[in-house]
């Protein structure tokens, strides 16, 4: 690896940012989005790969293998970031992902398996609502109408917006039943790889997913005049059930529960008005599929509970559920091997995050590898992971793309 | 009193409104104040009053008493709203005010002393943030530099914005020292009233306000990977205060006391990153000022264990603070008086809400008058008084303002 190259690539690709100095903001077909493409495109074709986009937006470059019949081996992550991200959420991923064939092609190791580099459209949902779209696309979890129907904050169709970016080379996107395995690389998103002093994770199990949207509907009025017990008042209803669901995550459910509520809008949201309606966000994560039905039928009867004492209506819309997964144990010893082989301290570990990888494993088997977040800060311009330890990453991961690849 | 030229008036000052369908919203020199201002001009002018405008943007007209040497009667009110706020807020005392001149004279009364219409500016705080801007302008309470560089939402100075309305007749305001007395009629906006079956309340005091932002600063993080022990989520902090902030007006403080979080805002403000940043609104009235203080300082002593036991840092900005206030006990048994007469059922009773009348006590004797509020809704749409209770109290009203005017 030329720790260089691997640098500059992050860099360059984060030079395409909407939010300058305040960290970056890169969505799904905006501009900065598109420029990071076109760069990754050139920086592919210039490798040689043969590059194209599918019907969904979904980036790939293709190495061909000596035996084009075999099943490809699949690597990549995302570029899109959420507003005032981190620089490393995604692009780690995806630059491991092409280094990798960077790295084949200048030891001149010859695939047997047909390589393809993905970068996945739409990963944060951050543009248009929806997590992991491209991927759940591909896959056939999200079908292509509802796809090109969700719309920005601005009311801009996906199908417009994908449009719009002025794509050539469209193809197909390759059939899942053609992937013999997909592996992601990833920053760990937490603080567990740092206080245990490993440079790399091993994964296990990526969370399931299950997000919400909760509205409190009560009787907006006069802050001054309305006695404390003649309110319904939304938001100290909704206080109170916040309270409960984090209570829920740190206590009630299992141990490797999270539940947060990170998202809060109130009407009409000011001083001097008693809050007549509140909508916040719910989303729970456990890697056990019955702890996480346990734990979000747990805060819906808790919320029922505090909006009929309060006397106000509490309404539940629920998201898609992404169901708790088991990454291939094959591919995480391959991994091992790797790691031992270059005295790398790594652990086995679960993902609380769930990326790209959660959504191919449902067609193909998965590999996934976590390098450190400083402070385990993500999703935040504070994000950050030491250049050794994704040079490390990225050298464990390419081992592995070779080793499933049958490089020789 | 003609009920259609009263009702008329309230109808007409609420066609001028920025969101039809949706409440009425009038915010200080907006175009839609404006187009009100001129109604209220053009209806005094034909009256014979004398109207103008003071520096701050006070609007009064002015009947010759026949003592001019004599302080003036001031009567009045406002006709800026909250955003969707109602139709009776303010203009049900400003419709009062400019019918008492009316009456006065319809039926040829002559007053000894002046008397003075008066709309005041801001009253809501709705467009630059402060209550009761205007009067407290007037009253010296706020000064004129503090005043003029009050910002919109838009970042636009009271001071511009004042100059844009395109005022004539600006004359000095009103020196507190050549006023006799000032009256308010006002919507009650709570439930008290309708509950005990009575058309007026004649206001014994009016409750202090201590208002206040509370900022949390605590650590955005990725809401899947961050374990629930290792959090420093700002949300999760405002909620626990929230609910011990409702406790504090609900049971630890006076049986009067209330306090209210009205507005929350949080950073990032999305549904998978814990809040990072967290601003609420504090709003704390009580009539007592002892309890007022005791409860704010309560809340405040709360807060900062709660911030303290979950790591995260607490700020309390406040808002100056408006001391309760004692009515005019002479003026309440004028209306008093006048209720026995007309046969209108009336009881004595202290104001949750906040008015102009509250800033001119601090200079001058002041005297208060409620009618009903439908259900006690105030500050929305449903915002309701029936006319014939507006009638009784401005007919209540005016004779008061014709008693103190020394009419004949």
């Amino acid at each position: 690896m030329h720790p260089d190259q691997l640098t500059g690539m992050i860099d360059r690709i984060n030079s395409f940012n909407a939010t300058p100095g305040r960290g970056i903001t890169r969505l799904t077909f905006t501009p900065q989005y598109e420029a990071a493409r076109r760069y990754l495109v050139e920086e592919m074709e210039a490798l040689g790969l043969t590059v194209y986009v599918d019907d969904i937006g979904n980036l790939f470059g293709s190495l061909k293998g000596s035996d084009p019949n075999l099943p490809a081996v699949m690597a990549g992550s995302h570029i899109d970031t959420v507003n005032h991200g981190g620089r490393y959420d995604g692009v780690v991923g995806t630059v491991a992902a092409v280094e990798s064939a960077r790295r084949m092609i200048r030891e001149g190791i010859k695939p047997r398996n047909p390589f393809i580099v993905a970068v996945f459209a739409e990963e944060e949902g951050s543009r248009f609502g929806q997590v992991m779209a491209g991927s759940r696309a591909l896959t056939g979890l999200l079908d292509r109408q509802t796809l090109y129907t969700l719309t920005d904050s601005d009311g801009t169709p996906y199908s417009e917006a994908l449009d719009s970016a002025n794509l050539k080379n469209i193809n197909r996107c390759p059939s899942p039943a053609n992937i013999k395995c997909m592996l992601e690389a990833h920053i760990e998103q937490s603080v567990v790889l740092e206080q245990r002093s490993k440079v790399l994770g091993i994964v296990q199990s990526i969370a399931g997913i299950q997000q919400a949207t909760v509205t409190i509907e009560g009787t907006a009025n006069h802050a001054g005049a309305t006695p404390m017990a003649m309110r319904s008042d939304a938001l100290a209803a909704a206080a109170e059930m916040i309270t409960a669901i984090e209570d829920v995550g740190s206590r009630r459910a299992g141990p490797s529960t999270v539940a947060t509520v990170g998202n809060i809008d109130c009407e009409p949201n000011v001083s001097n008005v008693i809050s007549g309606l509140c909508r916040f966000s719910l989303d729970v994560r456990d890697s056990d599929a019955e702890i996480l039905t346990d734990a979000v039928s747990g805060i819906r009867s808790l919320c029922s509970d505090i909006s009929e004492r309060r006397g106000v209506e509490v309404t539940f819309t629920e998201k898609p559920r992404t169901e708790p997964v088991t990454l291939s144990r094959s591919i995480g010893q391959i991994f091992e091997e790797s790691a031992r082989k270059r005295n790398l301290p790594y652990m086995w570990m679960p993902s609380g995050a769930v990326h790209d990888a959660a959504v191919m494993a449902q067609v193909t088997e998965v590999g996934m590898l976590f390098v450190p977040s400083r402070k385990g800060r993500s999703h935040v311009p504070e994000e950050f992971t030491a250049e050794e330890d994704i040079l490390a990453g990225v050298e464990v991961f390419s081992d592995a793309v070779i080793s499933l690849c049958g490089g020789s």
